[in-house]
């Protein structure tokens, strides 16, 4: 076994035993790495009681490597894969758990807000590019017609607009988000607060399918694991942490979507919140936040959204980059072809010509370098981006 | 003819000349009193060659004196009467409107904002005393089903508590709050952009009457005078300038509504909004409002409004009063049965007693005290508040 595997093998059993989230667990990884910190968590040396009790009960469970490395096959056969903070495709936005601190926080869902130790992953986008340019809509599983149109129409806005959707796949607010970004033939992620095997709710069985084959689902528990209650609000701040800003549709008082928009105000992300009528009790959550919060923002479409998390994106700097990348050696006029692609489907050569300011004949070049590269593939209707290769649990525990 | 006299027709010739709001007006009124200030615009001194035109252009119309003189006998006529700044009932409130700066203000409405030169009133309640707790609820004319609704239930909610509801006596979202108020039996104020007597819109009528038997129909116009489309925008600054706070129900974009909430936001007056459906034409101003002016509050109902105009009522200083109160000869326990009197209705003897903290015996004695001085009247269902003197033109414009 490679020193990776064993790692990420360290990080599924800790996840397993501790719960994702955990502050103490997050630490000693950070100090001694997961394998160390797992050796140390089984030999009974958790730094608190509590952690220590914890651990003995999962143990009393079953043996946690050998669960870790029953995930990871299981994993493999789902064609899901697992990724880690050693893997590329590695949301790096979610480090800003590391210093989240929530008012008020007593309960364990707003203590243990730790980053992901690892994610699961089924699709075949990387998820940090994924991620690059998302907004997450959130809100009531009991929405209203109202809230369910505004919804739908903010995933389809965004996703037209190339951003991703990210939601938590329940019903209501989260699922006409994703299908709103679906329709428009975008990119959404569900976040799921159980195994990327086992959709929760069962209801929206159909709607997993369709985001696994044109976006992906997202977890960090291990296939089979179960959506429980407590598991929902320990997953909304990844929601949160993965995206550049959050959307609020419909919230009844104090519910799962305002705790998601409060972790996104606590990273001084853009939180944004959609009005609604005074008169309805799903829009009491969403008015209220807005009051208490004087950050949320009030926005009521797809603008108002881009206006807040476009601003944030412009200022960031372009991702760092890895030397090997295959588009290293691209030339500057390829480069610009490149980047004339559209993120999904395909364009003929003139439009890519226009976009990318070259004439048509330079353009015909550099494309075939870039399919030469196997960054670009030629189809009937015009060129299309390639897809990313297609991960799965091998290589990410792999060598 | 009396020195008051004489100063009151020279503010409604004044007002007539020139329109109410006009700052150079204003300004000579403060430093020749409005007798000097008028014979100087009558012998064409106004300072600058704008109001000079406007002033011939309006002599050639008639005699301002003359119409004057001829507005306080039909004021009379009609049982209203004129209120200048030497009444003890004039609404202190107004002269914030003397600061009023509105940022990029270009047009006349919003450079025209000096207040009031004099008002006419119907109705029996003392102009000061009725704005003393009051909040202006406002919004558009063609409102939806959802505006209307949440109107009527500020504009009772409100007057249910003893503040008074003023707003413009529009169709719409303003008529619904005046509704609201007087189906509580509360007070309500409509301040209008026309004479008293000709109520606009027409199919108001029957609402004005109501207004003017239990509250009061206010205007800086001489009765007779004409709705004109400009007017509605100068009387604006009243009804921000005249209450606590303003809150907007509905608006669409860039409306009279919005205008108003402008207004109270530059005076520092809480201002505040009840959100609505983003898919409602007659919710984006309101939205627009919260999203522009991060001061205005948003409000769901009654118990948020009061919680904004509320905290100033009680850090506000109780009002300056002159020495010759008909209630400063009261002991204190007549003063807290007068205290304990229901603003409007009667009350019995006994729910007196309990609200003032006394004996039955002394609630009865103190009760005789305040009848003795015309405070209360007595009636066959209990004691009630002595109507206020009934003002008429005479007395205002009188000696």
């Amino acid at each position: 076994m490679s020193g990776r595997e064993e790692r990420t093998l360290a990080r599924i059993a800790l996840a397993w035993l501790t719960e994702p989230g955990t502050r103490s667990v997050h630490q000693l990884v950070d100090e001694l790495g997961p394998v160390a910190a797992l050796e140390l968590l089984l030999d009974g040396g958790a730094p608190d009681r509590k952690l220590r009790a914890t651990v003995a009960a999962r143990m009393a469970g079953g043996d946690p490597r050998a669960v870790a490395a029953e995930a990871v096959e299981r994993t493999a056969r789902l064609g899901a894969r697992i990724v880690t903070p050693e893997d590329e495709e590695w949301p790096a936005r979610v480090a800003d758990l590391h210093g989240l601190q929530l008012p008020e926080a007593y309960r364990r869902v707003d203590t243990e807000t730790a980053p992901p130790l690892c994610f699961w992953v089924r699709g075949a986008w990387p998820l940090a590019e994924a991620l690059e340019r998302s907004v997450a809509v959130v809100g009531a599983r009991a929405a209203s017609g109202y809230g369910t149109h505004v919804a739908t129409e903010l995933g389809y806005g965004l996703a037209d607009r190339d951003w991703t959707v990210v939601s938590g796949g329940a019903y209501g607010i989260d699922a006409a988000a994703h299908r709103g970004a679906l329709t428009a033939g975008g990119l959404t992620v569900a976040v799921l607060a159980c195994g990327v095997d086992r959709p929760y709710p069962m209801g929206n069985a159909a709607l997993f399918e369709r985001i696994a084959e044109s976006g992906l689902l997202v977890s960090e528990w291990e296939p089979g694991a179960d959506p429980l209650r407590s598991r929902f609000l320990i997953r909304n701040r990844v929601i949160s942490a993965g995206t550049l800003g959050t959307v609020v549709v419909e919230a009844a008082a104090r519910s799962g979507a305002t705790q998601t928009a409060h972790r996104a105000l606590a990273m001084e992300r853009p939180t944004m919140a959609v009005p609604g009528p005074v008169t309805s009790a799903m829009s009491v959550g969403v008015h209220e936040l807005m009051r208490e919060h004087p950050k949320t923002r009030l926005v009521t479409g797809v603008a108002h959204v881009l206006e807040e998390v476009g601003r944030i994106g412009v200022d960031l700097a372009p991702p760092a980059r890895g030397p090997d990348r295959p588009t290293d050696p691209l030339d500057d006029e390829a480069g610009s072809v490149l980047e004339a692609m559209p993120r999904r489907g395909t364009a003929g050569v003139e439009r890519l010509a226009a976009r990318a300011g070259l004439d048509l004949r330079t353009t015909l070049r550099k494309l075939s370098l870039l399919e030469e590269l196997a960054l670009v593939v030629r189809r009937e209707e015009g060129y299309a981006l390639a897809p990313p290769p297609r991960s799965t649990a091998v290589r990410a525990a792999g060598p």
